[in-house]
C-alpha cells in the first residue's frame, strides 16, 4: 500500500472518494498556499541514498526502544483529532488497527472517543497534550490519560493558535457533541481552545502532574531543541503539524539533521511530515529520527479499509522500511546513520 | 484577502476584470521579459522559516518606529502613479485606506491628485520624489510635500529613465491633464521627466531644500547603500521598482540581506518587491527591513473595493504578519532576526 | 541510433510496440516510483563537458584494456536475464551482435539459453554471477562459465532480494522452463533464488572455485570499493541495478567521482545506469570508469533489429563515442580526465 | 527588436516563415539533443544583475576598442556561412547593414558571396578562417581576406568535423555552386574540408601567411585560452559553436568567467552564445568579455528584413546596451565589471 508514493496518491484518491468533501479537505489540507504541506514530501525525496552491497541481511530486524519501552518498529501513529468524522468508530478503530500492527500510537487530545475508551483498545500509546487555556481541564486530561496507561506525554508547541486553512470552509465541521466527548458537558468550549502562553515551564508542569515523561511536538531549530531538553523534556519531535501551521516552514527532512545534531544523546528525536513509503521512513532514521510517525496515511486507511485498512498499512510500512533496509546493506536500526544519505541531503543545514 | 499567494491572485484577476486593459496591464506590466518581476514574488518563496516553539505569544505587538515615527505596524504603501487611472477619486481613497489601516503611505512624484489634496485625507506620509530635468520644479514639489505635512521625501535612484515595458502599448495612456495635476498649467512636460543626472549629490540638496530626512529607493547593493548613508541618507529602500526598471535585476529578497549587512545601524532599511503575505512581511523583516512596502496589491484594493478595500486589504496584512510572529514564536518586531530564515535563504548571499 | 537522447527514446518505443507489453514493462521498469530509474538518466545530462580546441585529432582510438584484457573500446553489455522474452533466440543474438561489434559481453546468472551455448556464439565476455541459496548450484555455475571462456566473474551484491518493481505485474512471466535453463531439471527453483547473506567474503570464494577475477557489480560508495578491493576483487562497477533495486538510491553518475577516487589504482572501475549516448560514455569515463556497460538500450536493439540491431546499436554508440573525443580534443581514452567536467559535476560528491 | 527574450521568439518565428524549413533548421539546428544549443540561451537568464542607484548616466557612450580598432559598440557579427540560403544577395547584405549599424563583421570561410565582393561593401571586418585539408587553399583565402582588408583572421578551433545536427536532414542542402564560390572550379571539394589536425601550431602560421593578428574561436576554457596566447593568439573567442558541435559542452556564460580569469591582460576575451538582448550583452562584458558576438539573430533580421532589418537589428541590439547600462548606473563599457553580476553567477566557475 505504500511501497511508492504513487501506491499513497492511489490511497489518497480512494479516502477521497469516500470521506464527504469537506472532512477530506479538512484532514488533507494545509495552511496558507500549502507550501509546507508540500515541501514536506517533497524533501525526502531529495535525499538520495548510498546502500551497502555484500552485506549478510538474511536477517533484518527493525525492533527498536522509544523512551525505554520495545517496540516493534519505527513506525507510529501520529496524533488526529475527530476521526470519528472518517469513521464511525473513529479512534477505536486505529486503535486496535495500530495493536495488532504493533505500532506506537498517539491518541489526540481532540480524541473525538473518549481517552479510556481508545486506550482500551490500544497497545502502547501516548497522549498528544496541548495546554488548554483552562489549565485545570488541561490537568484533568493528562492525568486521565496517564490513568489510562498513557506512557509518555506529547506536547504540542507549535500551535498557540490554528494556522489558516483555505480548504477549511465550514467553521462548524466539528459539532459541539464530537468537540466535547472528553469535556464535562457544561463546559465553556472556549476554555478548551489551546492557549497561546505556553511556555518551557509547561513541561515540567506537565510532567509533574502527569507523572509521565514529555515530549515536545513541533520542534524545528537546534536551540529550541536544547532548550526543551533543559527545560526536562525527554523527546523532541519534529514536525510542522503536517503543514497546518506556519505554511513557510522549513521541511521536517531539512529541519531533522539540525536538530539531531542539536541534541546529540541528551534527548531522543522523532519526526514526521510528508513520510509516505519504508524508504523515507529509512532517510528519517538515518537524518537522525528514533521513530516517524505518519498521521495522514493513517487515517486515508482508516477510512477506506477501517481496522483492517490501518493494520495493513502500519504492516506494509513497516515491511517497506525492513525491505529498504535489507537492499540498503543494514539489518538493525542501530546501523542506520548519516552516512546512508548522500552529502546533498545536508546542503541545506545549519552546519553545512 | 492576502493570507495565500492563491488569494492575492484572486484579487489580481478581480482588478483585471475591472480595470480597463491598458491599465491593468500598465500597472502590472514590468519591463523586458518581466524576469526580475517574477522573481522577486519567487524568492520570498524560497526562503524557508524556522518557527520557535513554546513562546508565550498571547500579546503580539507590530508597532515599530520609522525614522523615528512610531507606526501601527511595518506595512506601508508604495508609491504608485496616477492613481485616478484605477478609482475616480485616486489617490485620495487610497489616503484614506491607509489612513484607516494605520498604514504609512507614500504619495508618489506622478500623483493624480495635488499633493495637498492628498495629504488632507492622509495618515503619517512620505513624498516620492524624483528629481526632474527642471530642477525648480523638483525643489517646488518637494516643498509644497514638506509644507503639507510629508514627513520624509523618498528619492528613487532607479530611475534615469523609464524601463522598456512591453505591456506599455499605448504612449498616450497618461493624459496631459493627470500628468499635469501637480504642475503649472504652460509647464513644459518634458522638463516633468525625470533628469538622468541625478546623483548622490541629491540627496543632501533634497534634505537642504526640504527639511526632511531623505530615502533612496531603489538600492539593490551594499557598497550602494554605504554611498547614500554616507551622503546623507536616513534610510535605504531596497528596490527593483517591482521589476520595472533593469529586467535582469536581482531579486529584491536575494539583495535585501546584503544591504542591511553593509549599512548596520548607520541607516535604516527598507524593502518592497513581490510582498503579498503577511508570510512574505515576516520574510523581509528577517532579512533586514524595518518596514515593508506595498504597491501592486494595495492598487488593486483601490480597483476592487476602494477605501474600504485598501483599508482592509492593508490590515489583512498586517494581522497576516501578526498571525505569522505567533505561529513564529515572537511577539514584538524586534524579536524577528535573521535566525528565523533557514540557512538556504542566505545562499546567494554576497557574504554567502 | 543512439546519438541522442531523442533517437533513443524511439528505439524505446519501437521496442514497446515490438514486445509484449508484460515483457516490455519487466525490462524498462524500476522499482518504487522509478525515482532512481529516472536519475540515472538525468544524471548525465547535469554534467557540462568542457572540450579541448586546436588538437591533433585527425586519429582518435577507442581501444582500452579492461582486466588486462585489449577491448575494441570500452562500452560493454551489462547482464540483462530471460532475454528469449524478447527475441527467440535470445542471448545467442545477443552474443553475435556484441561479437561482432567488438563488445565485451557480460552473460545473465539468468540467461535464458545455456551458458555453454551463448559462450559459442560470444567474442570476449564475462558471467555475471549471483551467490545462489544453493552454493553447490553457484559453484556448478560459475564452474561452466570458467570452463565455457569467461575471463571474468562479476558478483552482483546489491540484490539480497528483488526490489520492488510496480510495473512486474505478473509473477508468472518467467515460466519455469526459462528459468530452468541453466539448472538441471529437478532442481528446487526456490534453492536457485539469491542468497541474502552474500558477503565480501564470496569473492574470494568465487575467485577460488572458478580461477578467475571477480568484479563486484551494485556499488555506489567509496567505503565500499575499498572493502571490495581488500577482500580480493579486480574491479568495482557502479551501478544500481538500472533503478530496479533500491528507490531513492543515488545515482551513479553521482556516486562515480566517489568510487573512482576511493580505490584510486587499488582496482578497476567501471559503470552502468542511465547511458544512453557516446556523450554519456565519454562522461562516464571522464568521471573516471575504465568501462561503462549498457543493458536496455542493447535489449530494445535486440528486440528491434536482432543480432544486425545488437551491432549497428553498439557501434554506433563506440562511433557516438569516438566522435565525441574528437570534438572535446582528446584521441585516446586515457587522456579522458576529469578536466573535461564542468565544475558543478562535483557538486554532489562526497568530497564536494 | 531585440529588447526581450519574448521579441526574439516572435523575430524567429518570423523567419521560420519566410525561410524553406530545410534551410531554417540548417541554421536554428543544433548538435545531439540540443542541449547546449538550449543551456545557451539559460545560462545567460541566471545571471542576476546589481544596477547601480544615482549615477548621472545623461550620456552612455558605448564605443569601445577590439584588437586596436575603435568600434561604435561592442556588439558583433558572428560568421554564418552560406547565407544566400537565407537572401539573394546573401553576406553582401549582411555587410551593409552591419556597416550601416557601425558593428564589427566576420565573415565566413563558407561564405556564399566572394570575400572581396563582401568586403567592398563591409566596414571593419574580421575573415573566419578554418585551417582546411588543402593548406594551400586556406592560405590562399587568408591571403585573399587580407588583401580585401580584413583587420583580423578568426581561427575555428573547435571543428575539427562538423557535430552531428540532426535537423540537418538534406545532405545536399549546400549546392556545389554555393559551396565553390571562393574556390577554384575545379578544385577537389574533400580538400576544401576542415583540417582534423589543427594545433596551436597553427596560430603562428596563419599569423605569418597573412599578416593578420590571430583569434582563436570556440574556447571554453582557461588552459586552452592561455594556450593560445603562449602560441601567439591576440584574442580568445569563448564560443561553443552555437551549440552545433559537441553537445553537453558548458554553456558560454559558464565558460566566460573562467576564460577571463585564466587571460587577465594577456589576449582581449570574446563571447557568442544565446546572446539575445541588450541585457544578455551586458552580463557578457560584465563576465569579461570585449566583445559579444551575434549570429543566428543577424540571419533572421537577413531573412525577414535584408539590409534594413540587419541595421535595424544590430541597432536595437546596441541602444538595448546603452539603455541597460544607463539603468545598470554604467556609463562607459571600461565601468562593466563582474560586481554587476550577482555571486550565484560565478557559481560554476572553475575558482567558484
Amino acid at each position: 500500500m505504500f511501497s511508492s508514493h504513487a501506491d499513497y496518491r492511489k490511497l489518497e484518491d480512494r479516502a477521497r472518494r469516500v470521506l464527504d468533501p469537506g472532512v477530506f479537505d479538512f484532514y488533507a489540507g494545509g495552511s496558507g498556499d500549502e507550501t509546507t504541506l508540500a515541501a514536506n514530501e517533497a524533501a525526502w525525496g531529495r535525499i538520495s541514498l548510498r546502500p551497502h552491497v555484500l552485506r549478510d541481511v538474511s536477517g533484518v530486524d527493525i525492533r527498536t526502544r522509544v523512551l525505554g519501552q520495545e517496540l516493534a518498529g519505527p513506525v507510529c501513529v501520529a496524533p488526529v483529532g475527530y476521526q470519528t468524522l472518517a469513521h464511525p468508530e473513529g479512534e477505536l478503530v486505529t486503535a486496535r488497527g495500530a495493536r495488532r500492527a504493533g505500532a506506537l500510537l498517539t491518541v489526540s487530545s481532540r480524541s473525538s472517543r473518549r481517552i479510556e475508551d481508545v486506550a482500551a483498545e490500544a497497545g502502547p500509546w501516548w497522549f498528544q497534550a496541548y495546554v488548554l487555556r483552562d489549565r485545570g481541564l488541561t490537568r484533568e486530561l493528562v492525568c486521565r490519560a496517564a490513568a489510562a496507561g498513557a506512557t509518555a506525554l506529547t506536547l504540542t508547541g507549535d500551535t498557540p493558535y490554528l494556522g489558516r486553512r483555505r480548504r477549511d470552509r465550514d467553521p462548524g465541521l466539528i459539532p459541539d457533541e464530537i468537540f466535547r466527548v472528553n469535556l464535562g458537558d457544561g463546559f465553556d468550549r472556549a476554555l478548551a481552545e489551546q492557549a497561546s502562553d505556553v511556555t518551557y515551564d509547561d513541561i515540567a508542569w506537565l510532567r509533574e502532574v502527569s507523572g509521565l515523561p514529555v515530549v515536545v511536538k513541533g520542534v524545528l531549530r537546534g536551540d529550541d531543541a536544547r532548550e526543551c531538553a533543559a527545560a526536562g523534556a525527554s523527546g523532541v519531535w519534529v514536525s510542522n503539524h503536517g503543514g497546518r501551521q506556519l505554511d513557510g516552514a522549513v521541511a521536517t527532512a531539512e529541519a531533522l539533521p539540525e536538530v539531531a545534531a542539536a541534541v546529540g544523546d541528551l534527548v531522543e528525536v522523532y519526526a514526521d511530515g510528508g513520510v509516505r513509503t519504508g524508504v523515507d521512513v529509512l532517510r528519517a532514521l538515518a537524518l537522525g529520527a528514533r521513530a516517524v510517525f505518519v498521521g495522514r496515511p493513517v487515517l486515508w486507511c482508516l477510512a477506506t479499509g477501517g481496522e483492517d485498512g490501518v493494520a495493513a498499512g502500519l504492516a506494509e510500512l513497516s515491511e517497506g522500511l525492513a525491505h529498504a533496509m535489507g537492499l540498503a546493506g543494514v539489518t538493525v536500526i542501530a546501523e542506520i546513520t548519516g552516512g546512508l544519505c548522500h552529502p546533498a541531503a545536508g546542503r541545506n543545514n545549519v552546519e553545512g
